[in-house]
């Protein structure tokens, strides 16, 4: 069986040597360079644009302007499948090129060069009028009277305000003897950051619109784009090559719809619009800053009596995922700590600031950040351990969410926190690291994480796919679901190989999709798709099985209810006899003089299910209070994740998840300047990303609870590792110095002003940055 | 409906605009240029290869020999499908690169390098040792004792000898009073000529070995390829872009296993092949050559009493498709003219030239040339009209052939001979013509063909096809049978469009066959595509229609009895009335929340009948007498192809036909040295293809009798019109000059060589070519 085996991902030999073939390798050197004209204002409407100069730079070929869109379609970029109740639709407030300024980066028009030095030396020629007006950059200010208004649609910018009322809140904070712990805890605005940045060509083949674009939804594009030309979506073709991380900014459709407007406005010549990393900062998405207000209502043993959150989540200046993002982190603090009076309300507020849109963890990581930081809160309000107040609260076994209509079956936290004490000799750490003085400190803490995978019952989980046998015996797989570099074609292969019963090397992956031949996949969002997928493998393996096994009984003569596909070869059940080869059978079919068939089988899954995906993370920290730099030691993600289909990826995707939670604990931001709302620092010397130099060494745990509603017992695993991994840091830190922040980044300016606001540090006159 | 209609070339407008991407367009540039060591004997063994000088021309990646192919896989190269019995499969004969040289041109080693110049200037250098042994062009030499052989295996050379005796040859011949009319008649070497030469790439792409290639026959490559160089077909991957004709030489297997060899021995580096047109001529494949002794006994009343044939068909130095191409011409001997007592004798023979494979018509063409030379010889010797005698025995309505189980249905010929012979005046232009003297000459001459469409069941028929339902209720259709400039995807998209019941522009057809994907088709020959696509497109789009209704019936209520797909709408059949869009069907299909699904359906067809595809051609000529000249005034071909599914292009399919065939029969012939068996006119200069000022007005007439076992009614097309060309020029230079040529070309110096023997002109010395 390949299930549950480290097999060697099936790119790995491609992209080790360079072979694999991304969207730009995929570019004819022909095709056309396209750069997008970016607003220099944070609010305003464009008066005019002067492009007289910048066309006579030699080898521009066009330039186009928010002037020139004649036909106004609106489309929404959230890379989510169609939904036919408009109530529920994602919202359509982005056009292809705007006149509307809304935040400091917005793409009023775009230049098409022959080449890229020509496009840009004619960008720089460009002249824009704007009437500026005023703007707003923090969720609350704008939700004030008189703040300036970005949508007339959202009076107040509020996109969305959710507001839940479970039990008596009011009633049950009353009780006596309660003690009230109460915090305010922030996240900042934080930048993908994929190693490809985002890039796409357009080019009219066969009267369609053939797009090749990095993306993590295929499907979806070739929707939207259609939308956004108000063409039919058969008019349309998407090809997904290799993709160099996604991490969900390309889970939004991006500049897919002007470059292919672009390429209809230049006669259908290829166009190619690459983005530069400066831009992907401001003009891809951002992941969503929470501010979020927390009270608890404590009786003294530790359990709650009541809870209240109040969330402001930053949107930006377009709807992109909107209140999906907080609407996400609700479930995650209604259920970890489950009580039955508690008072929720979220607001998403659009800010004039970058889109925010989906990014790994789409609303966990910040509320996780919140819950688990107050729960150290409140255990050092009640003089308890954090951890104890944790386990007593926790989401239970047999808890029952009515929502998603699922019940928790394992005692997951337990066995996960259980592991990861043993592992770090968490209880011995904490009672070392009591009473510490001196510069440098040590401490331990931890953080739980919880997670539901994939979008069901909320939103439609459907994957399709197709299989067809080759005269060797070999598969052939194709689904609509995407390999972005997380590895999940190789995790496809062998879900597929197991279930037709043939060696894990003989399932070949189509990896590109191409919207005219993939089967209907929604694509790589919500830690779907090993889940999603394995339904509809699961289904269409079998249904191929059968045909296989139909005409293997029609061959051999043995009824197909005493036969079974093992290791490629035909068996007969009763003794394990090798009665022939696939491959055989598989020539016998296709060749056959009276019967010939080309064996394939396809098939759609509908996916009812979002198994819990749960788990913890401890950080041991070596804090330097004067030089206020925190050292991460050791990081122990402990996640119980059911059925490992590939140990070893799920420990590289563990890893990569833990690396992106210490970027957002510890160093990463992107900075507006309140004077302009123009991003500081857009570019990645000031923008503090991680290095390799910067992690300790990760340790990904696992246990393996197999999840009886999923189709090889495997629940998500590709967005949980980075939730707690900023609190646990967080929680190490209050163990070393008795400090507990409540706003990441923990960078040095941070751990400063808080060291300095606690007494650790004197305060130095004009250190403090004023941004 | 489509079907019937002209509907434009779904690839007219890429091909005109040039962005249509043919092979070479696909092929990045970094990829290594390959160039084949041709043998410079006719016959010999390799001694020694010397590449040392080679070796150091600057750009040299590396120079493999015959010496170097540690493996020795023989394969068959003939575009068929596999057959299970190792009788009746292609013969393998061929290495990818061979020490033992059989005609000249024989590859025997290869060059690698980084640009196409260093290749040529390494290939120059090479120094190659033989052990020279006589050799033997013509096919009666080589079947004589004491000949050289080329094959072992095949002793005489004789590749294979039908024998066929129906009835009683020897008695029926002797029935008192008929007249005996024997004649030898003689068909040329030729080539393909295709506007795109043969070209291929490979290169190691998922660690398999991926080739993009020129071919009409993906699938078929893939097998083949496999097999040459001992892999599991599953490690191949074949692409098929757009092909700039085929003719049947891409219907062999080519240069597809060497250059996925040289890919492999260049660690999977990309490595093209491109040859150049000189080499095409040899090193590709040609038409066979047939030399073809008739001997008829026939009653006075011009019915036959007898018939005999005896025919060589020079095969050169490799099976190739061998036999199978002098066994395809038996059944139109025996059946255009059937007669109770026949004795036929048909050999193929290996002689030392260049390799003959499949060419458009497939054996019909020389036969036809033979048969209807005959017939003419016939009327004249009977001194009746030649088109009576024919009309007298050509086979009748009701004809039942045992062999293909089917019987001919329509008066085809009858229908086709009024019709050609009513647009060219023919009755009132034989009277006309006759008696003339002087230089310049005028006639009329007639000839009619005789061809099955496709090989069932001989052969294996089998096609697969894939239509998925976009959400705007256009359709994708994958086939695996292969657009290669014929229009097939034109046609078959009509085809497509008509049973499911959309627009004919809502159908977007996957041009390019890759193996990884498509459906399962052995590809384009024999006429076969409309014919065998058209069971399974519409079978296939039946069972996308059932689902659609099926998923009708469930939102509308209707039962799907009541419901049909009508022009891209659900209508209710009662009383016509559109209840919805197709579009809006498929999207709620697809996004539905409780039963989501991808609409797609796959299935394969097996095809069992092969119609007849019967017709003329009239020829009306001027003949130079003096200058030995022919210029052709008017030609007619007039075919009963069953419904044309597009007229358009039925129409320049016949045209293209007709062309072929005025070059068979004017002025194309692949000459060798009969010193060296070195190729003479391998180019476009010396070799006389016809340019478009050499064409009159081609005339393409129809009758239309619908096929009943077509899944549309249609018949082949594609091969028949060039068949009976060169016998209506024959007929109509008899018709003016009463000498009849019985070998082609009738160029110039077979005009001379007939006319001095006819004593129209008298020899001139030293006129004579010597070859």
């Amino acid at each position: 069986m390949a299930v549950g085996k480290s097999e060697k991902r099936v790119d790995a030999y491609d992209k080790v040597t360079g072979k694999a073939q991304y969207t730009d390798d995929l570019c004819d050197s022909g095709a056309y360079v396209a750069r997008v004209l970016h607003a220099a204002v944070a609010h305003g409407k464009v008066l005019s644009i002067d492009t007289s100069e910048a066309e006579k730079v030699e080898g521009v070929v066009k330039i186009l302007t928010c002037f020139d869109l004649k036909e106004k379609h609106y489309y929404a970029t959230p890379g989510h499948p169609w939904v036919a109740d408009t109530k529920f639709r994602d919202i359509e407030d982005r056009l292809i090129l705007t006149d509307m300024v809304r935040f400091y980066g917005d793409d009023i028009g775009a230049v098409v060069a022959e080449n890229a030095l020509a496009a840009a030396r004619a960008l720089d020629l460009i002249k824009v009028r704007y009437e500026e007006y005023p703007f707003v950059m923090d969720v609350q200010e704008a939700m004030k009277d008189g703040a300036p208004q970005l949508h007339s649609r959202y009076p107040g910018n509020v996109l969305e305000h959710t507001e839940i009322r479970d039990g008596d809140y009011a009633t049950a904070a009353a009780e006596p003897g309660l003690v009230k712990v109460e915090g305010w805890y922030e996240t900042q605005t934080m930048q993908h950051c994929h190693i490809e940045n985002f890039i796409c060509f357009a080019e009219m083949r066969e009267q369609r619109i053939r797009l090749v674009t990095s993306t993590q939804v295929p499907h979806v594009v070739r929707r939207v784009v259609a939308q956004a030309l108000g063409l039919d979506c058969g008019q349309i073709r998407v090809i997904k090559p290799y993709v160099g991380g996604g991490f969900g900014n390309k889970q939004d459709i991006l500049y897919e719809p002007l470059c292919a407007w672009l390429c209809l406005q230049c006669g259908g010549h290829a166009v190619r619009l690459d983005v530069p990393r400066e831009e992907t900062f401001y003009c891809n998405r951002v992941r969503h800053a929470f501010r979020m207000h927390l009270v608890s209502w404590m009786r003294p043993d530790g359990s709650f009596a009541a809870r209240k959150l109040e969330l402001w989540s930053d949107q930006g200046a377009y709807a992109s995922h909107g209140h999906a993002v907080a609407g996400a982190a609700i479930p995650a603090f209604r259920q970890l700590y489950p009580c039955a009076d508690m008072e929720i309300d979220a607001w998403t507020v659009f800010t004039n600031k970058t889109v925010a849109g989906a990014m790994r963890g789409y609303g966990i990581p910040q509320i996780t950040w919140a819950m688990e930081c107050h729960m150290d809160d409140i255990a050092a309000a009640l003089g308890m351990e954090p951890l104890e107040v944790r386990r007593r609260s926790l989401m239970p076994v047999g808890y029952w969410d009515p929502v998603s209509r699922k019940a928790l079956n394992d005692d997951s936290f337990k066995q996960c926190l259980d592991r990861a004490m043993e592992i770090t000799d968490y209880v011995q750490k904490r009672r070392e690291y009591r009473n510490q003085t001196g510069n440098l400190r040590r401490g331990i803490g931890a953080a739980v994480f919880w997670f539901d995978t994939g979008v069901a019952p909320v939103v439609l989980e459907t994957s399709s796919c197709r299989m067809t046998l080759n005269q060797d015996g070999s598969l052939q797989l194709q689904l609509g679901e995407t390999e972005i570099g997380q590895g999940a074609d190789t995790v496809f292969c062998q879900m597929a190989a197991d279930t037709v019963g043939v060696p894990f090397d003989r399932v070949h992956i189509l990896s590109f999709q191409d919207t005219d031949v993939s089967p209907f996949g929604t694509g790589a969002y919500a830690s779907r798709q090993t889940h999603a997928a394995g339904f509809s493998i699961r289904r269409t393996g079998l249904q191929l099985k059968a045909l296989i096994l139909d005409r293997a009984e029609k061959l051999i003569r043995i009824p197909a209810s005493n036969l079974d596909v093992r290791n490629g070869k035909i068996v007969r059940i009763s003794d394990g006899f090798e009665m022939m080869d696939l491959g055989a059978l598989a020539k016998d079919v296709l060749y056959n003089r009276t019967d010939s068939d080309h064996l394939s089988a396809e098939s759609t899954s509908l996916i009812n299910t979002s198994p819990y995906t749960l788990g913890c993370t401890i950080a041991e920290v070596e804090v330097d209070i004067a030089l206020c730099k925190i050292k991460v030691l050791n990081l122990v993600n402990c996640h119980d994740a059911g059925v490992l289909i590939n140990p070893a990826l799920a420990e590289a995707q563990v890893h990569g998840g833990m690396s992106m939670g210490l970027g957002y604990g510890l160093s990463e931001k992107l900075l507006f300047d309140p004077k302009t709302g123009r991003p500081l620092n857009n570019n990645l010397l000031d923008y503090k990303l991680l290095t390799c130099a910067d992690h300790p060494e990760l340790k990904a745990e696992f246990v393996q609870n197999p999840e009886p509603f999923s189709a090889f017992g495997e629940k998500g695993l590709g967005e949980t590792p980075v939730c707690a991994v900023a609190p646990a840091i967080r929680s190490a830190v209050l163990c070393a110095t008795g400090v507990g922040l409540n706003e990441i980044p923990m960078d040095p300016q941070n751990l400063y002003d808080s060291f300095v606001k606690a007494g650790l540090i004197p305060r130095r006159e004009g250190s403090a940055c004023t941004i």
